[in-house]
């Protein structure tokens, strides 16, 4: 049987969803669990996206096989549930085709990334967005937002040597809502390169501080130069919201 | 001069506000960066509220005395949260007339308790809301609010042992709001005694749970005993909103 999971998870106390030898991982933690509810020494989980430390999760899908399931798929859940830390929670589990991978199955993406803009910090969101203390215009942000829809080669907007086929993306849908002083970018896309909706967020910055106009980043696409892009905003405002196959 | 300062803090990984042996506590916090900012061995502060371990803070007010302050008021905040960890933030600092206690100046406070009431916890709202897995009747709920509105003995709805002189107290305003799976209870009164908004909150999850009637909450009132009343509903979905002079 190959089973996938749906996880949601705070990561601010994890180095990323990858198992790491130098850090606790919301993979080893699930698998860990796994193993203890299969009665295995190693269960090995593949999921559909290698969240950083300190991003968060509400739909993370990873899938693992199993020769058989002693318990009923439906209380999978609640049974992993009860060994996990309380910033690990399992939602969802359901038998998938043999082979099913989600990485490669995952048809689009979306992300979210917050922005709190106030003048001080609040300390229930400090973990779940960036904080800028600057004014920003946030119709100008709005209006960027519609540049990065389309497929374009995204060269500009991802982490410096990272070593991926090809950096075309095709982003379906990307725009900016406010409520109160929380502004959040919604991105959905078919894939995104390494530090990408980080890098598209900043940019978004950049042009709220108006240090470059919204229509720039169509310029900023084309010459694929990384450096003429925003800063790599911090994880903590990064959540993967939701997977689609 | 006497300064009042605004506190907003996550009360999660404190022993509550108040300075104790066994515990780090808001206070000490803020006292200690103060002492360091007023280059002082000690600083005391007078607070208006005594959350409790796991409560949080979006309006704490709080005084202290110091003979000069060499630095302009509003940098105050500032400097102080240069000096504080990142889960309390001083939003404003302001002198008030000698003497000026927020605990009985405080004319009304306002608090909210959060409930997620859907299947599986959310791990981002864990250290912010009471998750209840349980189908609740949510227009009983919102019924049930209007009988706590009023001038009553509130004996049933607050910590057995408690030695407060009166237990009467007037609530101005009580109502439930709901967005998604999360309920919000906000209450303002005069005053509330020890653990009442968390039992006045268990109270309203017995009228959505059908334990008891909206109607029944006048009786509970009535006959002043804490055994009718609902459970002490946990501390981290509490939060001291606001607090007026």
């Amino acid at each position: 049987m190959n089973i996938l999971l749906t996880i949601t998870y705070d990561g601010t106390n994890y180095c990323g969803w990858q198992r790491q030898k130098n850090g606790l991982s919301v993979q080893e933690c699930v698998e860990n669990a796994l193993a203890d509810v299969l009665s295995r020494d190693k269960v090995t989980l593949t999921a559909c996206s290698r969240t950083d430390a300190g991003v968060h999760a509400a739909d993370q899908k990873a899938c693992f096989e199993t020769e058989k399931l002693l318990i009923p798929l439906d209380k999978l859940p609640q049974v992993l549930n009860s060994r996990l830390p309380g910033d690990i929670v399992i939602t969802h589990g359901a038998e998938v085709e043999p082979g099913f991978n989600p990485r490669y199955k995952a048809k689009q993406k979306t992300y979210t990334y917050s922005i709190l803009n106030s003048k001080y910090n609040d300390p229930k969101l400090r973990n779940y967005s960036c904080h800028i203390p600057y004014e920003l215009d946030i119709q100008k942000m709005k209006q960027a937002c519609k540049f990065f829809i389309g497929t374009h080669d995204f060269k500009a907007f991802s982490a410096t040597g990272s070593q991926q086929k090809t950096s075309i993306r095709t982003i379906y849908n990307a725009n900016l809502t406010q409520e109160n002083n929380l502004l959040t970018f919604t991105v959905t896309g078919n894939g995104f390169l390494y530090n990408m909706v980080r890098i598209l967020a900043g940019t978004l910055l950049y042009v709220g501080l108006n240090k470059i106009r919204p229509d720039e980043i169509s310029e900023i696409i084309e010459k694929k130069d990384r450096t003429l892009a925003g800063k790599t905003v911090p994880p903590q405002g990064l959540t993967l919201l939701k997977v689609e196959f």
